[in-house]
């Protein structure tokens, strides 16, 4: 096997391959740091046709290959297994906008640019490349596909998914992927991009994608709201979507529990009410109206909808202190111990039922976890993760076993309740490596075993990701 | 094989068998009447346990099986072969709206609904199904799946793809696919519905759809604009992008042959301009806003894009008046004689350059067909259609072999062109079996390779639809 690497340095230049243990130490670590994996080699490809021949040159060597590309994701989708036979297949070196097609609202780039540098090369053209996450300095393009990555205003412009016009990739067996299209319509045949997108890197490798570009919003409008209950915010949801529904970017829901966890952790930001409410509404408009007529239509609707505690954003500063409550959660509970995720999905009227019955059975049978509920409400999306309260006076940092242990439990009691709801285990998150024993759990036999028809027949030898999105695939 | 339809007559009501040849006859000749085929029987299951019990025997008996909705497609991907040796599967019992989601903003309905029926049902409970095409009456559900229908609202509303939440669906080998969920985001594997979007029934049978819907507008506004030129139909669309991007509805350009051709054929429409411009524009703006709100934002871009010669519509009268205009172009076409059709979907920014090169290639090899240039310039699709100008003081009409020359002359010139300006040949009817041949020779043959090993994965016994999309399925 020391003819496999020798082999790929004869293919590829010296700057393609490293395989320094510290240099490859924090990819072999996911996100989370809940998985360590091993890795022959980190391999990085400046070009498709350097992408063919490690492809190709893994099939024949049979070395399994797991894709990788910021490794921001949340559920160790890209770390390979501790055997350290698979090689770790990066795409840092293409990082390259090949097209900037603003006149018809398309870009062409490769799949290592950062969804940053993307947001930017729009924008100097006076479009907007709508994709927002937290992480997206770090998050490349390969790695927003393979997952197809959500976000803070899918509800407005679609998930990656719909944001992909084209892609060009390697497939498992070495085959490429010519569909580096800019059309808006094209009906002539299977959509194979769709397949790529959201496999988690199990089918091939991404190496650049067209884009779908907007106008830059010339206006935006931003407020919070107090609501009593989770079923209020739901009437105010279907109130915006009435009187503002081409405008609406962002209706995200923030529990008491989570507003107050910022409070406590990120104390540089002021809290919004005196007396933090059960739960708080982010609304955001905007369009190609003005500032100003977007903060007239988000009152008129704030008054329609008979919201006393409602805070519209004066300025950009006050517009950033309210996005930055809603950001600033994650970092919370990291800093506050131990949380469990969950990114459910599910069917928006539905969401009231289900939080009210989740909450009981967490307080009956998970008395020392606190749920922290906050997410992507307008489009059926909840972080419902569970803080860990901590025993009386002690740390509140759980050891590995008793987290894995509370995550078996808490899993137990929620997963069957979002199914009865018609809801599913992830919405933006994945899969991955993390939430694998769950799908095999919990997801339908059926559409596993269509998946796995698929994966057969693209994927023969099972080198992509082994251990990722689908079971009986080899494991950690 | 009497066995086998008395077998299918065991397991089926009698309502769901028809062997009739009055009233099969109009099913098994295409829309535009140029496939006659034959089947052995019309089978029309009312759920999908009676579909999976069709399908079954058919793969026990390999019978082949085309799949039928309203018969309205223009390719003719659900007209059988002529040997007979088919069934033709429709989802005319199919006809339920299942489950009304006003809340969520989504619909479960059976496959056989007409889109019509659709509309209604979703704008009763103040709501869009924002699919728009002429054939609204009796296209049905499945086939707007099976070809990913796009139509006239597809710039703001996306094709058929993009209101899919969840699909029901037997496949061809006669395992269920049970995909009926109406979840925003949903990351848990490969997303098997968009293989059936667009497959003109090569894969499976659907039987019902989960559909997104949208608030029902408040407000719309419409404007017909001459314009001198194609390039200034696409600055006036890049202006009214930056300007209306998020109510802009529609966005339909008519060349001059093509208004003078519905002025001719349908004298009941007046003339919206004295002299028929080079090119009109039609805008439609809708949204959460007042038609008078709408009307300003309309007249402010019209103004500031320099555009003197628009009409703004005063009323639904004069909007109804105006869509009449664009809506009646094909029957004025059908009306005037033979008339070869195209539907090309180009990168919008190409559009100028490639109508520009295309009608001077026309004009030096076919002086006796006129470009009739109409369609949804802001998704890049152009009906490129070529009217028979017949030799001086003859028939309009051409001969069946006359025309099928002409039609191989016409892609000859027009396909290359496309595919060198970065277009393809079908943006929304699809291939079915009109097109097979061209997309034989001009769709990438990476990409036609990999369709058919999916095909092969889903479909082994190459049961569905043979003879439409992939060649080597059987043939007419």
């Amino acid at each position: 096997m020391t003819d496999f690497l020798s082999r790929l340095k004869q293919y590829l230049p010296a700057a393609a391959i490293c395989t320094d243990p510290d240099r490859m130490a924090p990819r072999l670590l996911d996100q989370r740091g809940r998985l360590h994996g091993a890795a022959r080699a980190l391999v990085l490809p400046g070009s498709v046709e350097e992408a063919e021949r490690v492809i190709r040159l893994c099939n024949e060597y049979r070395v399994p290959i797991v894709p990788q590309a910021g490794n921001t994701g949340l559920v160790g989708g890209a770390t390979p297994a501790a055997d350290g036979r698979a090689i770790l297949l990066g795409c840092d070196r293409l990082n390259r906008v090949r097209q900037m097609g603003a006149a018809d609202f398309s870009m062409v780039a490769e799949a290592g640019c950062t969804l940053e540098s993307l947001q930017r090369a729009a924008a100097a053209e006076g479009r907007l490349f709508p994709l927002w996450l937290a992480s997206a300095g770090s998050a490349r393009l390969g790695g927003l596909i393979g997952s197809n990555a959500g976000g803070t205003q899918v509800l407005r412009y679609g998930n990656t998914r719909e944001l992909v016009l084209g892609i060009e990739a390697v497939l498992a067996d070495g085959r490429r992927y010519n569909g580096l299209h800019s059309l808006r319509k094209r009906n002539i045949g299977y959509d194979l991009k769709q397949l790529l997108i959201g496999s988690e890197g199990t089918l091939g490798f991404v190496t650049a994608a067209s884009l779908r570009l907007w106008p830059q919003p010339k206006g935006q409008a931003c407020a919070l709201v107090a609501v009593a209950s989770i079923a209020a915010a739901l009437t105010l949801f279907q109130q915006a979507q009435d009187m503002a529904g081409e405008v609406l970017t962002a209706f995200e829901i923030i529990n008491a529990a989570a507003m107050q966890l910022v409070a406590d952790q990120h104390a540089e930001l002021a809290r919004p009410f005196a007396t933090t409410p059960a739960w708080t509404v982010l609304i955001e408009l905007s369009g190609g109206e003005s500032d100003a007529v977007l903060s007239e239509r988000l009152c008129a609707l704030l008054s329609a909808a008979n919201t006393p505690d409602a805070l519209v954003a004066q300025d950009l500063t006050q517009r950033q202190h309210f996005w930055g409550l809603r950001e600033r959660i994650p970092s919370a509970q990291k800093r506050a111990g131990s949380s469990i995720k969950h990114d459910l999905s599910l069917p928006i009227a539905a969401i009231p039922e289900f939080v009210q019955q989740a909450a009981a059975l967490l307080a009956a049978h998970m008395p020392l976890f606190e749920p922290v509920i906050f997410g992507h409400v307008g489009d059926g999306n909840l972080h419902f993760n569970l803080q860990y309260l901590g025993e009386t006076g002690a740390a509140r940092k759980l050891p590995v076993p008793a987290f894995d242990a509370a995550e078996q439990v808490a899993n137990e009691l929620l997963y069957p309740l979002v199914l009865a709801c018609g809801g599913d285990l992830s919405a933006e998150h994945g899969i991955g490596r993390l939430r694998l024993s769950a799908a095999a759990r919990y997801h339908d036999a059926g559409e596993r075993a269509l998946m796995a028809t698929l994966k057969q027949a693209f994927d023969p030898l099972g080198l992509f990701n082994p251990g990722a999105l689908l079971s009986g695939q080899g494991n950690l």
